[in-house]
């Protein structure tokens, strides 16, 4: 076999068969195959398109190209949780600690935040002492122990899908459903969940900028997790606006605990308890509304609270600025920001709201850029909240206060007030099982 | 400017322009564009195509990319033929003679053979003491002294072309009109005469296998040729059999002498003086037929023949082996090939012959690969010739015998005989100017 001849099959719209694409992950992997190569393929990929059955090969020879995560002592308890990312999306610090108040084994791994989007481990980061690079036999202990752990990756998980992501990269063959799809199950099949919720944001602030795409994207994950044995489910919720009301990586601890504690945002409330009811459906086998129920029922009683105290405490964090999220950092500098006339708010522009939190430093450019975890955003007011002229409508904290007009021109940006209120859009819109 | 905006343009099938072309040819030449963002931006061009501009563009950058040679000195009087390549191709010995002989500046750069195609350079190599390795100021000279010049490349022109070709060649993006017509053309171009005429083939031993294909890129180079200053002219001619009747190196010497001396292969000698004939109706504009008689003179008279010896004389070469060519070197091992049945010879595929050549020794698998400048094939039948069954149609020389029978074999492949004699196809489909 030659890569030569894989290249020029793709190239000419031809379908792959599943030893071509293992000859081709397997080579990248080890280096016997150049990045020109690769980058040929990926670009002939791009254009031309993967079917279904291709994009699960591909899957399944990433997951495949490193260490495959065994939770198999856990049975079929165990569960993941995936988001395509957006701006103040906060909700695995709440659907983690709500299913494994529930018996479910929520052994997690996350990402950091790039550019306007946001990422858990940056988050989880924010409470002073908190681990996030556990070892893989610390990790399966903390879940065999208290049912859950929140980390950031470890172990040699899917390094093919690293390596061509990087390609990818700066070679504009990112925006690929078969590509995305794939780098996305890769390393969830590879982490090892029997049971996979996705979470597939669409809108200003997401990857995916219609309903219909997200819809292309979660059929086609939610077809991977099946074909590779998962029981997967997908939701396709709402980032035209920013999840919650703050934006920033304690600010987004501390609304999380607010969630947690049985108050808060009641959009964001009521998208974790639908993730959380689409694990406890898929895990347990309840109706919607039964594990609706269930979900609720850990947040009344403070179940899922005490749950996320013992994840915290287990991975080392301190305590007390889960009981007292005042003490919390914040932004030493702050920035009111006020509405220049009166009306109904009718757009927030989830991405530039997200850059805005960049530039106060509460996210990074590219990777490796240092955070700020006291940088942020509060948002008072939402799209569809009438606002009148000279009222306060949201506050910006950073560290550092050269960042603050940079940001609040960004932020202001983002926003659209008219005299009539906008369409109301739904929070999820649609159900993939 | 961002290759990574570059390479998303041509991928989503938009135009570039001038400057993002030069900004990829100049960065990629400098090594400021990596391999694998210019692999990916190759695959973008090869399936989503470049117009006519923007492949006059990409052959400009690339010529400009290093030296230009100047050969302002002889006004309009310089000519530049190119072959795209073929199999028994020994044209230019005795087209840059006949035009030279007329009083045509010819200063000729060719290139060596690969796979089944041979190389001008290491025909004339197999001339004792020709030396294809002038000085670009030895060249200028020579042409100012004798009018013709027949070396390897000299200087360093289109260097991006050189880069870009070694990075198509792993990456499946070679056949791409626009990519082929760019990588010939920026060469002749840097190569400075006035005058271009262009032989492109088509048919079996050669990279265009339809006249339809052949004519796409005819004209494509003829457009670009005169987009860049220079008089073009191109003739689509036929590749399906080898052309004349030796292959090989010291061969093909011999047989040009031939019809240097006024005899040898008809078709040969037709093409040579249409191709000569094309380059003197530029060059002077006179009319086809005037141009032919002019191109027929120089055979007959003897000038062009003694031309070649003035050429050979002057780049070190043995003229005596001109004046005998039984005194080249041929294969000290020698293997007659008979007809298997009787009938006529209905097909004599190029390529597999020209693979039988290389099987022998006088062609190269890759790069840098040494040559056996005696070996090669006699036919002493063509397509078209009545064979009896048992007669002697070919013979094959080597100076390794071991390596006979595998070319026998290939040879024998390549031959298709028949009761009915096969249709003629015409030596020239068409000429474009």
């Amino acid at each position: 076999m030659r890569i030569y001849d894989i290249i020029e099959k793709k190239r000419d719209g031809n379908k792959l068969s599943k030893e071509e694409i293992s000859f081709f992950v397997n080579g990248f992997t080890r280096g016997e195959i150049s990045k020109e190569q690769a980058s040929a393929l990926l670009m002939a990929v791009f254009i031309r398109g993967m079917d279904e059955e291709e994009t699960v090969m591909l899957t399944e020879s990433m997951a495949r190209s490193g260490d495959l995560l065994d939770l198999s002592a856990f049975g079929n308890m165990t569960a993941d949780k995936h988001s395509t990312g957006g701006v103040g999306d906060k909700t695995s610090l709440i659907v983690a600690p709500v299913c494994a108040s529930l018996g479910i084994k929520m052994a997690k791994m996350s990402g950091r935040g790039l550019g306007h989007t946001g990422g858990t481990v940056d988050k989880l980061e924010s409470i002073p002492g908190y681990r996030v690079d556990l070892t893989v036999s610390e990790f399966l202990k903390q879940v065999e122990n208290i049912g859950i752990a929140l980390i950031g990756q470890t172990g040699n998980l899917a390094p093919a899908d690293k390596k061509i992501y990087a390609l990818r990269d700066v070679t504009a063959t990112v925006d690929n459903i078969s590509l995305i799809a794939s780098s996305i199950m890769s390393k969830k099949i590879a982490a090892g969940a029997k049971n996979i919720v996705l979470d597939v944001k669409c809108g200003s602030g997401a990857f995916m900028k219609t309903p219909e795409d997200a819809e292309k994207l979660a059929r086609l994950m939610v077809k991977i997790g099946k074909s590779c044995g998962r029981s997967t489910a997908a939701l396709i919720t709402n980032m035209d606006i920013p999840l919650g009301s703050y934006i920033g990586n304690s600010l987004e601890i501390k609304e999380a605990v607010e969630i947690l504690k049985n108050g808060g945002d009641k959009t964001l409330r009521t998208l974790c308890v639908e993730l959380s009811a689409a694990i406890i459906s898929l895990v347990f086998g309840k109706s919607h509304e039964e594990a609706v129920n269930d979900a609720e029922k850990a947040l009344n009683t403070g179940i899922a609270f005490d749950k996320f105290k013992e994840l915290v405490s287990a991975q080392g964090g301190d305590i007390s600025v889960i009981d007292n999220p005042e003490l919390l950092p914040v932004g030493q500098y702050q920035k009111d920001i006020f509405a220049k006339e009166s009306g109904y708010i009718v757009s927030q522009d989830s991405r530039k709201i997200g850059e805005a939190s960049v530039i106060l430093g509460a996210g990074r450019e590219k990777y490796g850029d240092p955070i700020d975890c006291s940088a942020g955003i509060m948002l008072l007011k939402k799209t569809g909240d009438r606002v009148s002229a000279g009222k306060k409508t949201a506050t910006l904290y950073t560290s550092d206060k050269n960042r603050l007009e940079a940001a609040a021109e960004m932020f202001n940006e983002a926003f659209k007030i008219s005299k009539t209120a906008p369409e109301t859009k739904p929070l999820i819109f649609e159900k993939i099982v």
